[in-house]
């Protein structure tokens, strides 16, 4: 239990999983950095650098990537799941026989499964079976956390006192953490703040300016509540770093993929390939769909992520659609 | 009576006080425009254009500029009132003789009186002894406004029926109106918005990233909204377009005079010469004066606005309040 101790094992190699892998490194902590790509996983571990997701940053030795996920998880304490959400459960179904009792696993995952609707905390808890899975979120464009640069954030764990154990464990000077007992509104800030990113990218990729801009992230956080809300959690939650937080990084970062996608569908191109295009995962195209779904099932009125999900799916004019938004009858606030 | 009917006054020819003439004139209303300066009156009058605090924007004929406030405001049925926050008790003496009764009064002026601790519309009732003054504020970045950009606000006054007739004579189909009952709580989020893009703009000139900016605001947020409640106000308006959208647009904008104030101190110039090279008010300065009074005297925990005021009058260093906010105790948030 001791070696395991000093041992964290990140599963997945993206963007957010390296820059974690950094941080932990460099407070000391033996990573193991899983890679689904055995050919990252041998060129992390020549070049101590992870080129395809975040260039530019040498790796402290102390990382170690791998290719078999079995392995990978065999001897950590902690175990921190940084894998796309639509990859998620047939990740983790490969773990499935690991015992993991007396150890910690914290979600970094930002969405919601399509067809089931459950948030990736509620996926590893089905299938690993484990009591309790913490979550992580907030502000943090992996770039930026990697560079050192301050950021903040929020853990999530219905076991208060493992949230405690991660604070210490993820804490520095420059990244502080703080804790929640909000599991869902944590999750959901993350998931449902990259819709509300997309929307303010195609309203970027239009001109319209920052008045615009704020509108669309105001009336957007309105939304998110509401889901929030319907899906059981606190929406005082979403009022914190989690939410608000994630929410203004995600739609002001030069970083943000999500951004990017609804700037570029502004200018023309074609959903398709803007994904093609892309190293990294948008998760907002797919949590659109999700939303999609539950709002028009439940009756819950969420007219921003409606006009996401008709661009992005049906084709629908960027420019109608911020003008139907626009139109809605002027009503007290 | 019915000529006053048509006849709107708007009293500062700033950017937004021009702007707000834009949008009436265009809508066919005849607007007053009244300028503090006499040669700026001439100017506007003859060049169809405010050079001086809103260039590039060419007035259509009904925009009538004046210099005398009493000769302004005599024959129209509604008063704007757009004066920076420190000429406005001066200002509104001038007119305390005209009788005011069955004309609606809007302030949309930012700010906090630094002796009294009284927001604007407070000012304004006093002087005039009318029995209601409404505000408008929210995300509106003048030069948009003019350009003619999507934009939303919300007017609040404690008389509904007032407030509903003010949203019928702003509204159009670019420029969104939303009614509220919280007078307080609209108008302070539009002043103490001001402390925090400060506070931004000491991040962007640090070159702290997205992630310490989303943080100042998310904390940012919560201290407006523990002034709020001490002050009268709903915290929840602070959550609406008023409060989170004007917040937003301030702290992204080009065009925000206080995100440019803390950007240019970061960068080591001193707060005179910054003041001294601005043609308009940056109201975010004196509203931190007010702010840092009450929030001490009345044992209000403001951290992000101490900050911020003893940066601006005290000469702290900007990095280490930076560094300050991030090393406060972690603790659930």
């Amino acid at each position: 239990m001791n070696m395991r101790a000093k041992k964290i094992t990140v599963l997945g190699d993206g963007g957010w999983g390296t820059a974690l892998s950094i941080l932990l490194a460099k407070k000391g902590v033996s990573v193991n950095l899983w890679s689904a790509f055995p050919e990252n996983a041998d060129d992390i571990n020549k070049n101590k650098e992870n080129t395809r997701f975040l260039s530019g940053f040498s790796l402290p030795e102390n990382i170690i990537a791998m290719s078999d996920i079995r392995e990978a998880v065999s001897n950590a304490a902690t175990i921190v799941v940084a894998i796309p959400s639509h990859f998620l459960r047939r990740s983790i179904k490969k773990i499935k026989q690991v015992d993991f009792s007396g150890r910690l696993i914290l979600s970094v995952v930002k969405g919601i499964e399509n067809d089931t609707f459950k948030r990736p905390s509620e996926i590893i808890k089905q299938e690993l079976g484990v009591p309790a899975v913490a979550v992580l979120s907030g502000p943090t464009i992996a770039n930026e956390v990697a560079r050192g640069l301050p950021a903040g954030c929020v853990i999530a764990c219905e076991d208060t006192a493992a949230a405690k154990r991660l604070q210490a464990v993820f804490i520095t000077e420059r990244f502080r953490v703080y804790t929640s007992g909000d599991v869902a509104g944590v999750e959901l800030g993350g998931a449902l703040k990259n819709i509300i990113a997309i929307a303010s990218g195609i309203s970027d990729g239009l001109a319209l300016g920052s008045n615009a801009k704020a509108a669309l992230f105001t009336r957007g956080l309105v939304e998110m509540k509401r889901l929030a809300i319907f899906m059981g959690a606190d929406p005082e939650t979403l009022n914190g770093l989690s939410g608000i937080g994630d929410l203004v990084t995600t739609c002001i970062s030069p970083y943000s993929r999500n951004r990017r996608v609804g700037q570029d569908i502004a200018r023309g191109k074609r959903l398709p390939d803007i994904l093609n295009n892309m190293e990294m995962v948008a998760e907002g195209v797919e949590t659109s769909r999700s939303v999609y779904s539950i709002s028009r099932k439940n009756g819950i009125d969420m007219p921003i992520n409606e006009q996401v999900y008709e661009v992005l799916f049906k084709g629908k004019d960027p420019r109608a659609t911020i003008m139907e938004l626009m139109l809605r009858e002027s009503k007290p606030e």
